[in-house]
């Protein structure tokens, strides 16, 4: 089969822009110009170099594309329309709510892997797609399209590096320098030199062509693809709206679509008069060689040997993590793992020294680790990116946007709350468990021994979707036995009697300090009901609900966490409709260096605390009317 | 006053170290090994570079210094110590929860300008200093230490572009290059020269020096001194815990301390017989040679004009954000701003064009973006970085550090929430309230109309501390008058009447949803009140409690958010001890592209949906005893 000449290349990328100007028009918003800047590179890509299957898009030895620059959206639809994917007309559905083809690009559609449009991400997800091929022993190769604007996101940078590291020679990107960002002329403009002497410092093999030259961008894709034991990146001087009069190269016409009719007409036939006919058939893409399926994943909640921790015994969650690392990697090799230069802190060194081929280091760029795992998730591998949780709020926006991809990445966070002591604020993270209950499809797991544990990673690595396992520093006595289940949804009560005055709803850490304020409230007299809430989305509302129907409508919740979005709030929004009172225990100022214990009191989510906040509101139901009494429950 | 010989200097040196040793063994837990690999290049910088007042270290034109390797802590106060902040046997009390000298460095601290201990973030603090310098005319210089291992952190790179790109030739950087990571060694290992490549590449006169050697120090100090139009990057080779044989240069030793006692006091004897006897006198550091104050600052909700917009005028809140940037810029000039080339939507361009000595652009790198103005905060600016809110989320961590620092940053987000429409969710922050009330000290602000923007901007440049101004991207009608007065903690109660059955809380575009379900429920002969609530934190408490027993506690709240952290987790935490019903409407899956007034319906946030949570709370209320009468009211 014959490469396609560069006529009808040429041809193809005019037939992408006449897409994106038309789909953008009828839309009546859109970034047409970024498209036209990159079209002949989308078309060498698509038509020339690239092999998959346009019916196929997810064959797992295909070569991958990300449009970093993901507001070149309408060009990566037209180019997939251009290929046979769908219907060249259903490009004019572009932005329409009953259509797949949205604003950004999102894995809605088939053959997007990863959402993109939150700018400066592409290329960490192009690290994770490029280290797959190697995890799955395929030459496929990923190509990344960059623009010049984001490029001075510094998640790219940090992905430049692991990608050096990793020795990535099956990762391509393309850096289109068109000169202009959204609001002005970019910090360097057209100068590639700029960009080429970056990459290279960074240990890149860097190419500067002519963007719009089909002739230079084979000769660049070749080379890359000559190119061992190294990335590498094209840098393209581009023309942003190539091809319009009246856009190309012009400022201020960011986001902004033509309007329909005269203008975009004239646009359309200025284009179309670029189209140089040819008798030469359309160009057939090459599929993958070979095709080799992964098979089913298995139940890890079944095939997870039983935990070995005897009752009593004093064990970290965060080590309990590492051990549960390693179990899950011997069942499939699907497990795979990543660090940022904490490995001995999370104790994912246990599954590096057990798996060293699928442990990933990043070194300390935690954007480059969740980015990483994105792409490794969308092709099938089950990631546990893991660090101090405090860090993984440096990949907040990767976190976002791996839930609007809806990824099967396993996030671990260790040193939560203020129980890691003298470290300081700097190292608590205390707003973790808001940041992941913020990603509407995301299971959150707080484990509080050994035991759960392990059962809440065999649970993370089954469940499809954004996981959060949140692990602790201090070492905490195991509680559960082997015969106990943990599901999502789920919880534990702890300590229950008919005479419960109150139900305390902890988790993690906090969950030993509700046993204690139990016995100490005991002695007083008071019984309260202890609930494990271990599953902190989605939480057991039915459990809850009945807790507080069961103890006078009474809930206190007490966490290692600012009082915002976490499980205090978790448990309120379950309960709403009950007339409940919720009084929320959390950290709720900006906490110092001490002994753990000091601070759990200082903080008030101590024994000591809880036990207050139960005396209260006992005395206060006491002093009149339960504030619930079934009799008058809104559903009863 | 002769500058110290390099043999008292050294002597100095050691003196850091010891204290370094001496300090930690104390505490039991830090990082003596990283305290000592930069002892020699603190020691150059205090003792022989520097201009600064120890007694009064918030002197406005004393040189500043940045550890951005925070974890070096015991070195810093070391330092200071020796300097003559505060006796020297104080450093014993590292980590101790009495003391201010925490296990990483706080502004609690008189002579720490920006928390550090979160890596990869003092540069882009440092190019603020830098910045605000030139702001007020000063010849103060700024100093970050970095570590080589957080020099993985792409914000590094993000900040080595913003200094470039404003030729900051006052800003000077080390990068200490002691080879090891916290897990293992670091990617480049003692290969300084991967180093320099990297930062000449970015623009940066770069010199590779012995990190050890006293004299070449001092000799690249002043080499950096002397360069012009850019900023110099000093990369230091040295070893991790030299002059102590038992972890000089030896893996396995970060963040541990020696045991107190034998190892303890070997290493102190081998430090000590390192000290070269001088009868030289101790160095007198020099003082800056002026001082310039500020003065004051005014109060800005009485100086800002009276608004305006006329009531029913459609503008939207990011256009009144633009317009009262301005307005607050002509009455201070330490009211800056930031952008992260997205002026044109944020309308920031307007301060811009008014002031564009006080605008700075930092391209798309929205981690440097916040960064850049937490230095300017700390030194006396009130800077206004803003961008799309859910690209704040880039610099989640850094929001979480500034507010650790509780600085004075002012951030806006603007296009909130779906009501963006057709760009689809990668540009919709739903996520960005949690985010925000996330930080114990923010004040959290969202305003729904022009006037009420105006107001509330003079509100935030008033308050001291972090605050949030959540913006719109739709335009809105003007519903509140120059007779309106907006305070933190206030709400505006819209609608009311003696029969309201439910109080509906909104706030933002969610605030004329309120009114149209209002109008439609009218119609029905349901009456509810409609609040405001502009002040989403601190929210108002004593208004929401009396709104709730005046409608039979039943509440309804609103918000273009996702349902966790925002608006009615705020609501129902500020009413937990009343026993109401809290029915939070918010957006609770991933959004499509689509037109806002759609977006807003199909995922349950419009007049509509409300009015559907409302009814069904009014059949429920019907159906059973109220949920709340006053009589037997808890707190009555």
């Amino acid at each position: 089969m014959p490469a396609p000449s560069t006529t009808a290349l040429r041809n193809l990328a005019t037939q992408l822009r006449i897409d994106s100007v038309r789909s953008t028009s009828e839309a009546g918003s859109g970034h047409p110009t970024t498209c036209l800047s990159a079209a002949d590179i989308v078309a060498a890509l698509f038509f020339a170099e690239m092999r998959f299957d346009p019916h196929d898009p997810q064959h797992p030895e295909a070569d991958r594309f990300v449009l970093s620059k993901g507001h070149g959206a309408p060009l990566l639809y037209a180019a997939w329309a251009a290929a046979g994917a769908f219907p060249r007309e259903d490009v004019m559905n572009l932005r329409k709510i009953t259509s797949d083809l949205e604003g950004h690009p999102t894995p809605r559609l088939p053959f997007v892997d990863v959402a993109t449009g939150s700018l400066g991400q592409g290329l960490c997800a192009g690290v994770g797609l490029a280290l797959n091929a190697r995890r799955i022993g395929s030459d496929y190769r990923t190509y990344v399209l960059l623009g010049d604007g984001e490029s001075a996101e510094g998640a790219n940078w940090e992905a430049a590096n692991v990608a050096t590291f990793h020795k990535l020679d099956n990762l391509c990107a393309i850096t289109d320098v068109n000169g202009f960002g959204q609001s002005r002329a970019t910090q360097f403009d057209h100068h590639v030199d700029e960009f080429v002497r970056r990459w290279e410092a960074f240990g890149w093999h860097a190419i500067a062509i002519d963007g719009h030259d089909i002739g230079a961008i084979l000769k660049a894709l070749a080379a890359a693809r000559a190119t061992h034991g190294r990335p590498t990146m094209i840098v393209a001087h581009t023309l942003k709206g190539k091809g319009v009069s009246i856009f190309e190269n012009k400022d201020g016409w960011h986001g902004k679509p033509l309007k329909k009719g005269a203008e975009t007409d004239q646009a359309i036939a200025e284009l179309e008069r670029a189209t140089v006919p040819t008798s030469e058939p359309a160009p057939v893409i090459p599929k993958p060689a070979r095709r080799q399926d992964e098979g089913a994943l298995p139940d890890f909640t079944t095939a997870l040997p039983a935990p070995a921790y005897k009752a009593g015994e004093m064990v970290a969650t965060r080590e309990a993590y590492g051990a549960a690392l390693v179990a899950l990697g011997a069942i499939d090799r699907r497990i795979v793992a990543l660090d940022a230069d904490v490995k001995n802190s999370t104790y994912s060194e246990k599954f590096e020294k057990a798996y060293p081929d699928r442990f990933y280091q990043t070194f300390i760029a935690e954007q480059a680790m969740i980015g990483t795992a994105m792409g490794l998730a969308s092709r099938g591998a089950i990631p546990f990116p893991s660090s101090f949780a405090c860090f993984l709020e440096r990949g907040s926006d990767f976190i976002r946007m791996a839930g609007i991809s809806m990824l099967n990445v396993k996030l671990a966070g260790s040193h939560a709350g203020v129980s890691i002591g003298e470290d300081g604020p700097s190292q608590m993270a205390l707003e973790d468990l808001a940041m992941m209950r913020g990603v509407p499809n995301a299971t959150v797991l707080y484990p509080c021994d050994g035991v759960s544990t392990e059962r809440l990673m065999a649970l993370a690595a089954s469940t499809s979707g954004p996981v959060y396992v949140r692990i602790t520093r201090p070492k905490t006595p195991v509680i559960y036995t082997t015969s106990d289940r943990f599901v999502a949804g789920g919880s534990k009560t702890l300590r229950q009697s008919n005479d419960d005055a109150v139900t305390v709803v902890a988790a993690g850490i906090t969950v030993f300090e509700a046993l204690r304020a139990h016995e100490q409230l005991q002695r007083e007299g008071i019984a309260i009901r202890v609930i494990d809430a271990y599953s902190i989305q989605p939480i057991d509302q039915a459990g809850l609900v009945a807790a507080g129907r069961a103890t006078n409508g009474c809930i206190v919740t007490v966490e290692d966490h600012y009082a915002h979005g976490g499980l205090g709030d978790g448990v309120a929004e379950a309960v709403w409709d009950q007339g409940f009172v919720v009084r929320r225990l959390a950290v709720r100022e900006i906490p110092r260096s001490g002994p753990s214990e000091e601070l759990l009191d200082r903080y008030g989510i101590s024994a000591r605390a809880i036990a207050d906040a139960v005396r209260a509101l006992v005395a206060r139901t006491h002093n009149q009317e339960v504030v619930m009494s079934p009799g008058r429950h809104p559903n009863s």
